[in-house]
């Protein structure tokens, strides 16, 4: 498959899973209106919907077949991150003004609507994961619901992205900021790695993948979100704002300290070549060609280096 | 029971759920410590725990024996609760710099890992609470905790306590405040009630009550949460610092309307008897002596006033 048709098939397979996420949005309608508004505005500011189509992915891998299920969980990891980045944006926080090119959250709705958005997405996340419930009758099935809603729990909490992101702040806040490689290889792969375990995982899971490919899918996952972090890293240094749509540099002038300056950039993009190519050899399924989940990894990690 | 003799078995009962709920925190060790600590902070800063006592008095209404399922929800109800505190506190709302007598979380802590620890604690409750599948293996028994943690998501989300959270914050921020009755008794009922209703619900739910019953408990939240909520008004009109522990008429300070303000103390205090004797016959249970849920429910409505 050539690079533009992987982009071509990311593009259509974003667009499902938009018209997925979008069918478990909030109504806009009561006194509630205004929390509705601020959440759907945050999770349709954009975004490649990667961790949905991965999850996706990950099911199909594993011969799934029955969608009903999986699609409350595609809409709930997305509204997950969406949450951290509406808080991780806000005046406290980051304190960014925009994400994507667009408002961020808080400076449309204000901060206060801005946590209340952020706090709704992660209740509205799960109250979606538990609609899975209704189409899984078995036992089985059920058991499948439940070992997925505890990787999607696990996978965000302290010992997953929270605890990545109280890591990543400590060490902002700190005049000496990261200061051991251990601490910063927790932070990505908490902070980022940890919720692409999560949509692999419960891909995997909701396919009825055995115990030992779940695994697989968990340790390919820390190598996308290792690699695909440290690839941000070398973005933010060396990338270009109109692609990004971010502010260059800004982590860097927040007084991060990243791999690339711990590590210099050489060492850097050789260290995302390994990772990325562990990720591809453990998402090998059974198929003797090459899936399209290899594909999108090896898009994920390399494009724009 | 005189009120010396509830008030003594309410403090019993408020250290055997402190008990229960310890148990479940996180520990403080690792790069992500810092969140460990403020959401452990923010949990142990007091509160008579009035939420998961209200469960356990459900389950034992109906009946329930087996309390295993049952300690995990207690100990969520009360993390969604304190989370809910611990942003509301923050600066971009309420900005309140002492709860209970104490510094609020985000003045020992910071605002950013006060918004962590509060997300966090939205989420280990979720964790915490799938713990309950493993203490219920039949089909019926699962089915309860699914029952239960769906409660649990809906009444904390925006069709609950974030609804609730979302009107008061708009009313606030905008010049004419609260208007209608209608949006008052919106915020009073999803703000505050929407949590009984979920501890009662639940309760009744694990004890495997019928519809009915649960639907029963909901209706005694309601009103339970209206009558406290009504009472809380008149408190900070009228109450005394000491004994409430936070800046007497911030709430009025802030410019926000309350049911006393719009109906007057002698209105007020009118409905919440009313409201209070409604709540207990809804308790009633098929005993025909008062429980100790009623005689709670009477002492939560009616003291201090």
């Amino acid at each position: 498959m050539t690079r533009e048709d992987v982009v071509q098939r990311l593009k259509d397979r974003a667009r499902e899973a938009e018209e997925i996420i979008r069918r478990y949005l909030p109504a806009e309608e009561g006194f509630n209106r205004t929390v509705a508004e601020a959440m759907n505005y945050s999770v349709l500011a954009g975004g490649k919907r990667l961790r949905p189509i991965l999850m996706r992915e990950a099911f199909r891998l594993y011969d799934g077949t029955d969608e009903a299920a999986l699609h409350p969980f595609m809409a709930a990891i997305e509204f997950i991150h969406t949450y951290s980045l509406v808080h991780d944006d806000l005046p406290a926080m980051d304190n960014d003004d925009y994400r994507r090119g667009k408002p961020t959250t808080h400076k449309k709705f204000g901060a206060g609507m801005a946590t209340l958005a952020g706090d709704g997405l992660l209740n509205h996340a799960f109250e979606t994961a538990f609609l899975a419930f209704d189409f899984r009758e078995t036992d089985a099935g059920q058991a499948d619901v439940v070992r997925a809603l505890r990787i999607l729990a696990d996978k965000a909490g302290i010992n997953g992205m929270i605890g990545g992101q109280c890591a990543d702040l400590k060490a902002e806040k700190e005049e000496s900021g990261v200061r051991t490689r251990d601490e910063l290889i927790y932070i990505h792969k908490n902070k980022t790695a940890a919720m692409i375990e999560s949509a692999l995982m419960i891909g995997a899971t909701l396919a009825g993948a055995a115990k030992e490919d779940v695994r697989k899918m968990e340790q390919a996952g820390e190598k996308i979100g290792l690699a695909f972090q440290i690839r941000d890293d070398i973005l933010d240094v060396e990338g270009d704002a109109s692609t990004l749509g971010k502010d260059i540099g800004s982590d860097a002038k927040n007084g991060k300290l990243t791999y690339v300056s711990m590590y210099g950039s050489a060492q850097a993009r050789e260290d995302v070549e390994k990772l990325s190519e562990e990720a591809i050899r453990l998402t090998a399924g059974n198929g003797d060609e090459r899936n399209f989940l290899q594909d999108l990894i090896e898009w994920m990690i390399t494009r724009e280096l």
